[in-house]
């Protein structure tokens, strides 16, 4: 049995505000859900109707699902995770590839650069205040499972990037050829929104831009290919 | 005015059956329908209510676009294009390169791919009948335009490959490194669907598998940013 206000706790998590509030996030699907329990992650809660298979912590009946889910057509397992928000450490983006999301709101594209990072071992994300929540469910289901995987840090991009030693690298319509990045060790590279580009604060501590070199007519890339673009340019060794 | 059997089928166009009985697609918002307009897209009709700054060949009030429309919040222009197929010519594919979809179900990831083509210049798309349908509404808007100038046909692949001159490369989890693809000229990449892979009917027309190389833990890219990739490695110039 599930109570009435739990349901109504339940259905409030898709919005953001009351995420916030609550500090608490709803995931919903067989097989999201079964990725981030292989992935090991620590869920506070797993409702799950008979239909579901794996681990639980408490069984509702088919109705009492449909009432809690955010879908019209529910899944057998929604799970409860509490919201952790990590800081970067001193002197972390000094190591190692950073890529950082400057405004990237669609939801899709930030879970589907999660995993784009997590395929490339891409050793952190940050997200400027402006990008798509990273709890909202869009971007864990994007995300295949990467949500567990890749550490995502929230941070103001100004103040993360000040005083940077590595590179800052942007991504733009115009730059050096994206094939600059074989060979980069240790550098910070930021995404930009498709329709703003990157922002000033961002502009403002950059080494150098880089451009993924077009032939055709289209205006512009998806922001989630462009970071596949970018990541798999970084992971190539430095040119003979 | 618009009569009610008008905005009937206007709204009907949001479902494939009713577009192939018709032989019609409508495509709705100011954005991507300036878009197409700008590419000198032919259509057939545009509804617009006085809002709509464009060209227009019936205006109609707001109260009949919101029933014309697929959307809870209507835009101010709906345009309706007649569904063109195309077939590929005899010895098509031996020029130049082929992007072939072998069943990409996303919407999508099928409108980012067109995209994709657009930006990096390929000459043509095929997409296999399993593919989520060219004038599906969410196809068009992801592609942002490269709808219009994207050569687009729908065929057999296993038909459409047999007795290519062409290397048939197909991208996989095992495979050559998509680096491999750097010099290519003349050839077919064919991009399968992720759940499922590449085809048995693909496969048996392969000369090789390219793969891009993993660093991290996530089981797969997605479709549109794996063929991102490879299109931005097609366009590197042979390896010197």
């Amino acid at each position: 049995m599930i109570t009435r206000a739990e349901l109504q706790q339940l259905r409030s998590l898709r919005d953001k505000r009351h995420r916030e509030g609550l500090g608490l996030f709803a995931v919903e699907g067989e097989r999201i859900v079964a990725e981030l329990l292989e992935a090991g992650y620590p869920f506070e809660a797993i409702y799950a109707t008979p239909a579901w298979r794996g681990k639980r912590t408490r069984e509702v009946a088919e109705e009492e699902m449909a009432r809690a889910s955010h879908f019209p057509t529910p899944s057998s397992v929604l799970a409860v995770g509490r919201i952790r928000r990590e800081a970067l450490a001193p002197g972390e983006i000094e190591r190692g590839l950073t890529l950082a999301l400057d405004g990237v709101q669609d939801p899709g594209n930030v879970g589907t650069i999660l995993r784009i990072a997590d395929w490339f071992g891409i050793d952190r994300v940050i997200l400027s205040p402006g990008c798509a929540d990273r709890h909202a469910p869009k971007v864990i289901q994007a995300s295949m499972g990467s949500f567990a995987r890749v550490r995502a840090i929230e941070a103001d991009l100004g103040a993360a990037l000040a005083g940077a030693r590595v590179p800052v690298i942007g991504c733009a319509l115009e730059g050096r050829d994206v094939r600059a990045l074989a060979g980069v060790a240790d550098a910070v590279v930021v995404v930009g929104s498709e329709g703003r580009g990157l922002s000033e604060a961002v502009r403002r501590r950059l080494a150098y831009a880089v451009t993924i070199p077009r032939r055709g007519a289209a205006e512009s890339l998806n922001a989630a290919v462009a970071a596949g673009i970018v990541c798999d340019n970084l992971r190539r060794g430095a040119p003979g």
